[in-house]
C-alpha cells in the first residue's frame, strides 16, 4: 500500500494512526500541501478530489477520505478492531468521529484559512481567533458527549477506536494554534492515554519523513 | 422512533431521505434552528452536541450525526441497502458522502454564517459569495470523482445509496443561494434521478410539517 499524505495534515495523521494500530506497512509518499503539490497535474491525475490522504492499494485502487479509508482498513484487516462489534457501539464511534471531521476540522482547513486571509483580507489575529473559536467550541461539545458515557480509557471503551484516530490529530491542531484546552478532562484524558501508545507516537507529525519544524 | 430535526437543515434532510427510502415511520419533532431552539435547555438535555438531527429510538437511546444515523439504520433495517455489499463499494459510498459532509456543508453551516456576519461584520454579498464558492468548488470535486466511475443512475450504481442521501440536500442548499450548477452533468443527472423518486420528494423541506416559505 501507498499513503499519499502530508506530515501536518490532520486527516493524513488519522489514517497513519489506524495503519500503525493495525501494524500495517505502507510506502509514505509525501505531498507538500503548503507548497501546493496537491494542486499540480501529477497529483490531480491520482486524486479526483485533490486532497490528502489518498490510499493506493497494491492493485492500484485508490481510496480517499480519511474515515472511509479507516473503515475500509477495519473491514479488510479486522484486528485490532477500530469499530465495536455492535451497531449502537459503531454508531457512537462514528458520531464522535464525525463530531471532529464534520464539525471542527473542515472550518479550519488550509483552504478555508487561505480564503480568510487571501480573499477576505483578514489579519493574522482574526484568523487565529477564528481557528481557536471552532476548535474550542467543537471540543466543548465533544466533552459533553464523552461525559454522557460511562468512564472509559479511550473515547469509547478500553481499546482505541476510529474516534481516537480522529481526536488526537485535532488536539495537535488545537495546540499548534494555542487553543485553550483546560476544562476538558475526559477529552484530554483520552488524548494522554492515546499518546502513551507507540502507534500514536509513530504516526505523529514530528515522526514523519517529511516533517519540518 | 422520533427524529428531532428542522425542515431546512440539510443534515436532517439526509436522514429523512434514508428513513423514507427504507419505508420507516417516525415522529417528526421540529427544532427551530433559526429561532435558536437547539440552544435552549430542553434540547441541550437531549442532545449533547446541540445539533440536529437527533434520532431517538423507542427504548430512549439517542443517536447523533447524520451519516452515523444512516449507517445505523442500514445495519438495523438492511432493506433496501444504502451501502453496497463489498468493502470497496462501501468505501466509495462513504468517500462520496464525506466529500459533501466534510468538505462542503460544514463551511456553510448556520453557525459559521452567523460568525461571518456577526463577529466578522461581513456584508450579505460577501457572505453569499463565500457560500457559493464552497458549494461550487466542492461540487466540482464531486463531479470529478463521479466522472472517474462507470456511468450509473445514482452516485454509485443503479440504486440509491447513502451518497445520494447526502448529495440531494447539498444541491437544495446550493440552489437556495443561487450557486451556478452548470457543467456538472453527472452530479445533476444523479440529482434529477433521485428527485424522481417518492422518497426524496417526501423528505424535501417543502413537504415537512414545520416548513416555512
Amino acid at each position: 500500500m501507498k499513503l499519499y499524505n502530508y506530515f501536518r495534515s490532520s486527516a493524513s495523521f488519522r489514517v497513519r494512526i489506524a495503519l500503525a494500530l493495525k501494524g500495517l506497512d505502507y510506502d509514505y509518499v509525501p505531498v507538500h500541501l503548503a507548497k501546493g503539490e496537491h494542486r499540480q497535474a501529477a497529483y490531480a491525475d491520482l486524486a479526483a478530489d485533490g486532497l490528502v490522504p489518498l490510499l493506493e492499494l497494491d492493485d492500484g485502487t485508490r481510496l480517499s477520505q480519511s474515515m472511509a479509508i479507516i473503515e475500509f482498513l477495519d473491514e479488510r484487516y479486522p484486528e485490532p478492531a477500530l469499530l465495536p462489534p455492535d451497531a449502537l457501539g459503531r454508531a457512537r464511534v462514528r458520531a464522535l468521529s464525525q463530531s471532529i471531521a464534520c464539525e471542527i476540522h473542515p472550518i479550519n482547513n488550509l483552504r478555508v484559512l487561505k480564503y480568510l486571509s487571501g480573499t477576505l483580507k483578514l489579519d493574522e489575529d482574526t484568523k487565529n481567533a477564528w481557528y481557536r473559536h471552532w476548535v474550542r467550541t467543537g471540543l466543548e461539545a465533544f466533552e459533553r458527549q464523552l461525559s454522557q458515557q460511562p468512564p472509559s480509557r479511550y473515547c469509547v471503551g478500553d481499546t482505541p477506536s476510529m474516534a481516537d484516530c480522529l481526536l488526537v490529530p485535532q488536539i495537535f491542531n488545537g495546540q499548534r494554534f494555542n487553543t485553550p484546552l483546560d476544562g476538558l478532562p475526559r477529552t484530554m484524558g483520552v488524548f494522554e492515554a492515546c499518546m502513551a501508545l507507540p502507534a500514536f507516537q509513530k504516526a505523529q507529525p514530528s515522526a514523519c519523513p517529511d516533517f519540518e519544524a
